[in-house]
């Protein structure tokens, strides 16, 4: 196993997705045919908008708004960047540079917020608890007159974790303050929905359910002034330079179609394989589960084992032809451990063994079972090799996880 | 004509290009089996990551530079904004706040020296005189001991005009001052190399050279220190988030070679039909080529005609099936005369009358004079209905172009 490309167990989802059939033939009439620059005032050029505004206005009905608050962009990265620049001098327009967030966001926030703060802006991190979700009493707390925006992710791209972003929503609208949500690991796996989840600007990234990569979308409610992250011509309402990339929009389109029109049997099929999961590797000794194992994304399965590595367990897994991660893609070479498993209060020798398995509906019951027994394997092997789990058996050290 | 896609005469290839054959095709497989993220850990992410760093050594061969000075960027418009915010940045480090570029840059370049002018630094454009060319005296003159930056287009989008960026940049570099160039319209059409034009920064677009959209690169010397656009995770050296576009990198590379390699019999082969377009042009009385004859991109004709107004222009070829543009497609529907006309010196009247026809390899010698006919009818036809030209003609109002 692991030798061929196809027999590769792939359940690292939650990184990239393989893009769908229909997005591809979504894509290809926009590649071969249909290429000429939307701003072109000739009829091929005039085919091309028609086609970006059809196309806007599906993204906008799945998403619930109005074509107009969809904003094109390169991916979920750049609509995180250009919405929290946004809602910051917006708000700093009326005196308000305080900006309320969670320890455990993606990096493309965390590291905009630095940058904000780097420019007097002060920025409050709500711990998560161990389950992994923020609350809405805690937002209600940190609100101050101040507030500019709260910024909130649908689901963390670590532990999979949902956060209750209707009520946050509800309440950021209610106290008059501007509400964000990176829903880049929630658009496509679980209902999202930006006005009755009272969201007024969210990011989402297509290669996240199947379509392309380089793509996502800005959603931003109207009457909120966006700042440009990408000056020059005036495409997309003057909010974000660049040549339309129609072939890829079309991709997405499809794709993001495809997937809200499966999820209603599809992620109880992709839940019912995560439980299962869930429930094989918890057989495991001390092992643990992070986060709620309730309120998580359908595909997503995470967990600390005591004693072990966990860039040791993913290298022995792909070596037997899994695919998984240690925690996300994007920090993978980082020595640190994940700082999301710190804000859920995993200790770092506890955070060190992690393993992100992230499915999807291509999942089988057959891979489960495979993975299942090639992790308990795995694990019992590093264990048998480590100096730190001879003092835990013999009792020298102390397990943290029970 | 102009009823069946197939059928149009596309001239508008500085707005877009249909991409080749070679592109589409070396996009697919990482479309379809190579799809990982090439940040994660796991074979089919390090075959994803040996596959973009491969891609990198190529891309960097063809533009003369080493790997590692190779930033991939979501387009042309991303990579001048980036360049050009670093180099300031850069400079106000060392107290340097003032930048030098042309009247006549795209619109990528202009809105983001408009934006560091808020922030207090000062901007000269350089006037480009009719020949549409800025002069390394220019540039040496306008040097400053406060200089921090030099960017000046490779080749004007609208008017096709090549500078002597090799010159400037051995100007540049004897000063000391960073030399950025935006060579978007350049690269695959002329030959370009960072180290013989000694250029610091360099920004280029995939689908001007046949390439997929929504993929670009921004070249920085090494030694220069980028400031990041979009924040987040570490890819491309941390100096831009966001999962890496593998598929429309693939594409790139792949186009940018066919280009490049096909440029020593192709150049000719364009220059030729351009050539043969010009004269064909000319002979329409009052009409002016825009920019200089010989200095010029192999695809590219630019024109004012007198009396007439380029939309309706373009409009009545467009129903003929030719594509034209009056000028850049980014600009198009705005009502002011274009800022790269004004530039070389044609007042109000004479810019609005403008079209831009930009050719590709597979633009025919029929296809040029369909076209040439087409235009010589159409601005007749235009001119026929024209009060201005009725003025003109009964000398009530005198010429200007004779």
């Amino acid at each position: 196993m692991g030798e061929k490309e196809d027999n590769v167990i792939y359940l690292d989802n939650a990184a990239t997705t393989k893009m769908s059939r229909t997005a591809i033939e979504a894509m290809l009439p926009y590649m071969n045919d249909i290429y000429a620059n939307p701003s072109s005032l000739h009829t091929p050029g005039q085919k091309a908008k028609e086609a970006l505004e059809l196309v806007r206005e599906r993204v906008a009905t799945v998403l619930g708004c109005e074509p107009r608050e969809i904003y094109f962009t390169s991916g979920g990265s750049e609509a995180d960047n250009q919405a929290i620049l946004s809602a910051a001098r917006q708000g700093a327009r009326w005196g308000k540079r305080h900006i309320i967030s969670t320890a455990f966001e993606h990096h493309a926030v965390l590291h905009t917020l630095e940058k904000l703060q780097e420019e007097g802006f002060e920025v409050t991190l709500l711990p998560v608890g161990e389950e992994g979700i923020v609350t809405p009493e805690q937002v209600a707390e940190a609100i101050r007159g101040d507030t500019a925006l709260v910024s909130v992710m649908y689901a963390n791209n670590e532990i999979g974790t949902i956060q209750p972003i209707g009520e946050i929503g509800k309440l950021c609208r209610e106290r008059g303050v501007l509400f964000h949500t990176d829903a880049v690991q929630a658009v496509g796996h679980i209902p999202v929905n930006v006005v009755t989840d009272r969201v007024d600007l969210l990011s989402l990234s297509a290669h996240k359910f199947h379509g392309p990569k380089g793509v996502g979308v800005l959603y931003a409610r109207k009457g909120i002034r966006l700042q440009n992250l990408i000056h020059g011509g005036a495409q997309e309402r003057g909010k974000r330079a660049g040549t339309e990339n129609l072939p890829a929009i079309m991709g997405m389109a499809a794709a993001l179609e495809e997937a809200v029109l499966k999820l209603p049997f599809q992620s109880k099929q992709v839940a019912d394989l995560r439980d299962r999961l869930i429930d094989g590797l918890s057989r495991i000794p001390h092992s643990v589960l992070n986060g709620s194992r309730t309120s998580r994304l359908p595909g997503n399965v995470s967990f600390c084992f005591e004693g072990i590595e966990g860039e040791s367990l993913l290298l022995l897994l792909d070596d037997r032809g899994i695919a998984a991660s240690s925690g996300s893609a994007c920090t993978s070479g980082s020595l640190d451990p994940s700082h999301v498993l710190l804000a859920i209060g995993r200790v770092h020798d506890v955070a060190h063994g992690s393993l992100r398995l992230t499915l999807s509906d291509e999942t089988t019951e057959k891979d489960v079972d495979t993975t299942i027994a090639a992790v308990t394997d795995v694990v019992a092997h590093l264990r048998s090799m480590s100096p730190v789990w001879r003092d835990l058996e013999s009792g020298k050290k102390e397990f943290i996880i029970k």
